[in-house]
């Protein structure tokens, strides 16, 4: 449901995202196209997968005054098959020429992103595992990024450091153990923010709940030690969150477990583009 | 060479990120440390690969005044294997922890573009043929990319619109034919800019020859229409790249067609990222 | 323990708040000061007070290349009594008269706030409630308010709409009723973000808690109905705030109430400035 | 009538005003409430007062593309009374509710200093004394606070340092004596720039009519002296301005001594927050 | 043809340009004209020329919400004479005075710069010489400064140092020689950008030749020198460009030696403004 | 004396002006140049003029981390003669290359500006009349423009529409009289602005003088009418400024007529840019 803030300060990323690639003009269309002449275009996929971020590419042409009529697409979160249309519309055919590059690197880095999504959520499917992104994502990308892996069907993990509070080994290591670390935690954060750990171990686990902790992330454990430490951390009433190697093989094991949540950073920082392709007819 | 340009516009791209993950804060971190404590920290690669952006990482901590000190490092392009230490470096704890992520995003990405670079430019030794990048890179994040392209051993292609003529299909169709298209970039750019042409069949190539092209893309085309496209070219003393499904399986066949350049989208949009691990000791 | 993350980007703040008062420049002080010349400057109090905003007044002063020396000042959140010098420093005359009204504005605002807040928390003590702040800020300033509210001893409510799922009675009004907005609020957000919502009676209370909401925010109740929905809260073991017409003299019985949290929007948007001058003599 | 210049700027300020509050996403509305829905909107009024900033209220709903319509609303610089609805309105629900705290914020701010200038104003009627705000006001807000002072019936001083002159003790310790002042402000100043001199007695005003100076400012000075002041000063043609611990109490008789202006820095730095709520139906 | 990307940033440089002009307001004009008025105005032209700027002209007036209607104008490249009205329109009397200076501005540099291209360009006529740019152009407004010389009839050298290699007397003497420096160029940038070489001397454009360089920069020479050069140039097949000291009495005879291009600093770095007036009257 | 404000902002400027001419690198520089090569520069002049902007000189290769050592040059508002070096400095040849363009062009500019101003006050010496810039700068560059003529000898008339009020021909057809006009400005404009009139003929100046105004602006008059409309407004008390068309040959008479401002539009909009060279050796 958050279009709307998406769309609030798109502007200025894709504005920045066109002057990278425009400099001071696009030396070719500007010389070969006729200012006037409209074009129908057409994007087709070349692979199966599920579409995410169709409205940013939509918004590359408006933002370069494109004039674009006959607009018609699938909407984020839609699934597509090799050689289906996933966007077509007419507009003026010296930006859309321009903008093409721009707004196909983008879809096709977010429908990357929803595809790889779709493919660990039904790996987790019958357990109750929700698959989650990290803040392994593209610098200055991370909101749409992050609409991706909704639109794949995953959910969200903490938006950046702001947003909630976790604990990792390092941290750990910086304030001398996982209780002195709940306790600062608690006395210095807002009373709307949770607190995870990080853990290595069973010993870890007990020691963050006996600190108060509200959620744990089980750290590179193998299934075993996992199954265990749900078993420990329900008990507790705890939520629990499995990370580190998080394969796509490995998925339906893990899931198993009973773990709450599955984080899985190749999401992001992994997924390979979506192959589109866009085509032009001069009208 | 071009450490300069980068460092005089890195502040403002990496001042972004940072932005973007911390917010207003880092909640945990600065309810945790101690803004005096100091640390040791390294970096160490879990595979194999070559490294990139290195430069960047060491930025992200001075930007946040870590007041960086002791650093060693690997350099740009040097190769690097499982386990070893990739930087390793003492600073302020508390910013340390807050810049990790940003700098590790950064890190992991530039590295996977340069490793895979680095395996595309081995493929295609003995032959002569270049490993060239595309324009289908992170948008905003171009000039780094294409820097670890070089760092893998790749070279570039043009860097945006604005630095080369590069006439493809949808601007064929456009304006209506192969020769009408070199003219006009002839007539409208400036004398310092080659004119390359998109050939999807040795047809097109004659066109483009007849008209002045100074270089062709030979598009999607098989092993053996490639090797006749690069006798028809070298004939007319043009610049010959193949483009288009380049899979690294690929490479070596393609290379030995006598192409100048292969130009691989994949270098940049679908390259995974190098796994790197930091851990900290309080000091 | 957060002055890294408001250093990190309280130069561009400071930077459009200076250009605001200086424009294409001071016309009075560079007409009359020598660029050369330096001065000692003393900025003293008429009031008593908690001094916020000490960090924030240098830093107008760094940024003006004013090279400051023999600095000596309170630090933020202490005390100072009317005629004590809260900042004592020497500099170049023609800058520090260029930023002496960004920064005492600064300044004195920041301390209004620190000093309005240990008023309140004054009022509240011996009880266990929280004085908290609001979103009722000054916009753009809202990181440093929120400082100063924990410089005079109280805390910080959520920083803004992203980072805690406060529901008003607003939000109830948009999607049907309390149960719904809770459930909604689950499915969408993640899993270290507590939920809060706002009652207006111990029935709205009731719904609140069956739906399972983490925290309560007592909206303009009298005393006797606060007990009430302490009681019931406390057995439902969710966070009690309240809020509404919170005024000084009101606090010392709702803190008896046991509510945890008392929430001010005064502390921000109404606390008259602190009352500080600066006087220089030439060096 | 300079409503064009504040709208010229106004988007950037409230656009980083709307992204401090909204981050990334109001994460309550945005998981309640549907994109589509509308909602009718109300502001009315806790106490009397003078409206400022009702442009301003109007502009972020307008910036986060709520979709106003049947907008009716008190005009900036029309009184209210407590109970009156000072705006109402229908619009995108989901993005009114996001918009509601820095509109509000904003509207309470310079309502305000509207409502407290009318104060003053009507304090020092029947004198001929403009009441006249400072340079004290908040940093990156000081056009609109400006303009909510004069909504409020008063008059403004000068903007910033950049376009008036107005030599205070400080600079006079700076360079020397009033008359060197002067002197080199006429030097240095262009020929449409007054001359104004801070003086703290009697003796110093004398010294700048002598210097030639335009105007005076007589600084926390006794009513006796004020209108030995005035008599000196008419006689020798220059505007009489009197500031400095100018409380609504003293207003009246400082008026009566004949001063052309009363300048006051709590109109700006001290006023209290009006008191608005907004309340909204679905429709 | 590069209307499109012209526009895409204008925004940004004009609001720039009217920020610095009108401060915190046009105090003039806000005080004088009611903010409901309507003019008509017309801008006339005191001396011939040729007209660069009038989008830009119109831009100024559409950033501050003018309202224009009836707008007739010449177009861009159009040679008006002097006593020709260049642009006529009716809009807001207020915003149309706030803008006009800035707007004037603008349009008086632009196309002052298209006619001294005109005369330059018509000086070379017969010859086949393209007249061209340089970078000596107005910080910030290089782009609009290369397109004036396009409307005067001119053609654009490169842009900036980033798309075309320009190897001068200090690259030189920076690396050793002007064999060194080619092959250094031809390794180190992409496949379609040509080199061009500055020299001093027939035999610096022998070694130029000899390294590769496809085109010669024939840097203050004599015509004698010029024409030996096109002669030894054309024979190696390189572009020849003639440079430094070309004053408009001096085009024709260096136009007749051959050379293909002669880049003139003076039609951006001297080029004295166009003399326009506008004149409102009220509707 | 105002160095400070023009550093505090330069800064942005500059970057500005270098990422136009960089893009993302300078090709020909990077390629050829190795980052730790260290040359000697020297500026020298090709005429005869008086410098201005050598500090924003100096700030470009700052600004690229150029490691200035040894600098010596001459200071603003110094006169120089044809063949004299203005400024010699060592540097990272890299970045002094780089730099070199965009320096030269903002220093041939102003010191165009302060030659052409110094012609202009040599003209009017003996005869008390002030040389004065007008708003006819350039877009973004009026600060460091307006300094220029200062350092001509020049003085400076208002800055902007925010810092004078000056009634023209077409504010007084928006408002339907002199007298109406001036009342107006006097109403709302504040105490330390002076409100100057423009005037076409000595019926005009009457009206002015009776309304209150405090200067005329004489505009394109004859120097018989100027020596009258002096006289006439000698008597009256106000600040006497001619305008339009005031070609160096005419300011000796002109400035015989008595008026105390002689303004110069072409002091800033056609001043051809001083001729500079620099050359470097490596070292």
């Amino acid at each position: 449901m958050n279009s709307t803030t998406i769309n609030f300060r798109l502007g200025e990323l894709i504005g920045a995202a066109l002057a990278e690639d425009l400099g001071h003009g696009d030396i070719t269309t500007q010389a070969l196209v006729d200012t006037r002449l409209r074009c129908h275009a057409q994007v087709w996929a070349k692979d199966d997968g599920v579409v995410s971020g169709i409205n940013v590419f939509r918004h590359v042409f408006d933002r370069l005054e494109s004039d674009i009529t006959d607009w018609t697409a699938l909407h984020d979160g839609e699934a597509y098959e090799a050689g289906m249309v996933v966007a077509a519309f007419e507009g003026r055919a010296q930006t859309v020429l321009m903008g093409e590059r721009v707004a196909l690197n983008l879809l096709q880095r977010l429908s990357g992103i929803a595809g790889l999504t779709a493919e660990y959520v039904k790996a987790a499917e019958g357990h109750g595992a929700a698959i989650c992104d990290t803040r392994k994502t593209t610098p200055l990308w991370r909101s749409l990024e992050k609409q991706a892996v909704v639109h794949g069907g995953g959910r969200n993990h903490r938006f950046g450091l702001y947003d909630g509070v976790l604990i990792k080994e390092n941290h750990i290591e910086a304030c001398g153990g996982i209780g002195t670390a709940v306790r600062r935690a608690q006395e210095n954060t807002h009373h709307l923010t949770r607190i995870q750990v990080e853990v290595q171990s069973l010993e870890d686990l007990g020691e963050a709940v006996a600190a108060g902790a509200d959620a744990a992330l089980l750290d590179h454990m193998d299934n075993d030690t996992l199954a265990e430490a749900v078993k420990q951390g329900k008990a507790a009433g705890i939520i629990l969150e499995a990370s580190g190697n998080m394969t796509l093989g490995r998925i339906p094991s893990v899931a198993a477990t009973g773990v709450d949540i599955i984080s899985v950073g190749a999401l992001t920082h992994s997924a390979p583009a979506a192959d589109f392709s866009m085509i032009i007819q001069t009208v």
